[in-house]
């Protein structure tokens, strides 16, 4: 028998049990399949005693995870911690100056250090893989760098965090408003106990740049992410988007403009015939444009022990047959830096929903605000007539710059019959 | 610089004529992929001085593939020629039998021989890859082989075969008929002056049996598809399936079942809230159904000659980068023969469409049929009375397995009433 693939796992959360489960289940197809015994020699996590519904029998144990990827006899040392800093950052770092291979889960860490990473692994000559880091068990870091290697990608977009997917189809679903919503889904266990990563769209923005990176050969820039979450979302947005033939998504959506990398997370209106308008619940899809493969979509679960560990051993297995590819799919040394197209440069239409007083000549201003800034509608909806009380109007744009959008919605907000700062929902026809 | 990577090209179609314009056009970004430069060497095709919108200067131009497969100084021999026998199957043997890499797109060779070429490949240490020859651009068989590697698949299905895609999906959003549909694509060049591979369902199955075998780790073994083409959808199919909540699609269906590897081709009903239903036009789907990761799902264009050429590329640079996976995701010697699970032992709902002489006690005897062979109805459909001529009775089964199924639909042909043999297709819930 082969010398075994020796293996050592910091942080033993769902994803880490995961991992040995599924390292144990499948054992013999994964011992088929790498040539050689994959086994789990060490594991470090915060608390021993607890029950993970795994035994950890056999494994070595490390109180301190930095100190187990430094000196555990492992060839690959697993980061299933979390997090940006601390001591996810750390075990990677003492991993890779070790001349281990990493595999880590932790999107965090990679948006934030990527690059430094990268370029580590590349002179210690470790491969620093993170399959399971995007969209859980869809092998889309794999489609990029590896089967869709011989193509230019102009744009990479999708859904990539589960926790928003689930409450927009739910608030459309059950008519619900988001506060209500979020609250059953913490209940639920669907979102975080602090949702602000998921809600807020840091999560899919984390994703969106490695995305980015690995699809464009551009050194991460999560800093250059334009960054808006779902919290003004309402059951009125919801309700209108069915109405004018779409479905609200949060969307990551990276771009090669002429002017450098577009990088935005914002809620989305999409159109009811387009494939990501109907990926629901928790699941993920990415939608990846090659110049020569043209467009393809990924679709499966984003998150859970299964999906990520799944992601975790298909990173092990490539490493244990030896199948090396560089971390952002290019040398290091090759990643073009682009200049960052801002949010601003973007041309698309817009959902405005305004909250005004019903009286007359509200909607003459509201017009000629847009027309004081070159916007011009495409369509209205005004539901109800209610003289003196607030109503909601709805008006749809067609193709503008958000600099110009911008700009009539703050001529618009400062009308005297506004009751609440305008609604902007992005329209994206993809 | 490093020594470039040697590529060889039998065939100059169209995907070999764009496999030759994608390395020329992304020879820089191949070469930084690769860490050295990708260069064609020889070229091999029927009629040397066709036009084929690039230039073959400086390449050696052999009349023979097989001679320049085995005497090309070539690493890699890409096959783009087609067909299970003759000069296609030559070359693969003559690549390998003189120790180069393989990259091939042809499904039929790969049907027919694909276990023999895998233990040929193995023996001599060569990589056979064949990305291009399942799904076209969709890196399919990368997701299966390596993504989803740590799970046992359970299923694996999809829209295999653009022409027929297309013909359904033109057939709906005209309402015209098969026949007629056809001869257009025919003349517009999306279906072959002998479309019969295409539309009697012999390419998905190619197809599928190469599927199965990475999905389960069997050989491949094409003789056991079951084969139903799409001939004989009519209109009228197509119309009941929309007003039942169903599309029709030719799917290509492998399932590990306790009797054996079920492998199946038809048109299926799938309903309208699956992914694959809306999957339209030329494009191809492909879902796998793994214990931990789930289902997930690719979907991109299925031929053409960039998003083959696409595929061929993506194989040459992992051969390039000395990334290697066995042929059909295991060692030769690992591969399990499972024994067949023939269709007769589905179970699942049926869609039949009986032509009957509108008369009285005709629906009486067929339901005496359905009840004599255990097989319960779950709804009927007859859209108008005409009595003494041709009406359609459309009946939905639930539930039933498809002996029951034959042995009523044989008692039913029988009646005196039928102007037509019965029409049945199988309805996937999916």
């Amino acid at each position: 028998m082969k010398k075994p693939v020796r293996i050592a796992i910091a942080g033993l959360g769902t994803v880490g049990a995961g991992t040995i489960r599924l390292l144990h289940e499948h054992k013999d197809l994964i011992e088929l399949r790498c040539g050689r015994p994959v086994v789990v020699v060490a594991v470090s996590a915060r608390d021993r005693s607890r029950d993970r519904g795994v035994s950890l029998d056999g494994f070595t144990w490390f109180d301190d995870p930095a100190l187990m990827a430094a000196e555990a006899e492992a060839e690959v040392v697993v980061e299933l911690i979390g997090g940006s800093d601390g001591p996810a950052k750390a075990v990677c770092l003492a991993a890779i100056a070790h001349g281990r291979h990493v595999v880590t889960a932790n999107k965090a860490l990679l948006a934030h250090y990527g690059a430094d990473l990268a370029r580590a692994a590349e002179s210690r000559g470790v491969a620093l893989a993170y399959e399971a880091a995007v969209a859980g068990g869809i092998p889309i870091i794999k489609a990029l760098r590896e089967g869709l290697a011989g193509n230019r990608i102009s744009r990479v977009y999708g859904i990539l965090n589960g926790t928003c997917n689930y409450i927009l189809t739910t608030m459309r679903q059950t008519g619900r408003d988001f506060a209500d919503v979020l609250s059953e889904a913490m209940k639920l266990g669907y979102a975080e106990s602090d949702p602000s990563f998921d809600i807020d769209g840091i999560d899919t923005a984390h994703k969106l740049a490695i995305l980015a990176s690995v699809a464009f050969g551009t050194p991460v820039a999560f800093g250059d992410v334009f960054i808006e979450g779902i919290r003004h979302i309402s059951a009125m947005d919801i309700s209108y988007a069915e109405e004018l033939g779409y479905r609200i998504k949060l969307l990551g959506i990276a771009r090669l403009t002429e002017h450098g990398i577009e990088q935005r997370v914002h809620p989305c209106m999409v159109p009811l015939a387009t494939a990501i308008a109907r990926v629901d619940g928790v699941f993920n899809a990415v939608v990846a444009e090659g110049d020569f493969v043209g467009r393809s979509v990924y679709e499966g679960r984003g998150a859970g022990a299964g999906a990520t560990a799944s992601a975790v051993v298909a990173d092990i297995i490539d490493i244990a047959c030896g199948r090396f590819v560089p971390t952002f799919g290019l040398p290091v040394g090759a990643m073009r830096p682009l200049p960052p197209s801002p949010v601003e440069r973007r041309r698309g239409a817009y959902y405005i929903r305004l909250m005004v007083v019903d009286r007359p000549g509200v909607f003459a201003d509201i017009a000629a605000a847009l027309r004081d800034e070159q916007v011009s509608m495409e369509s209205v909806l005004q539901r109800r007539r209610a003289p003196g009380e607030s109503v909601p109007v709805v008006v749809t744009i067609h193709d503008t710059d958000e600099a110009s959008m911008r700009r009539a919605l703050a001529r618009i907000g400062g009308l005297p019959a506004m009751v609440e700062p305008p609604h902007l929902i992005r329209i994206e026809t993809l």
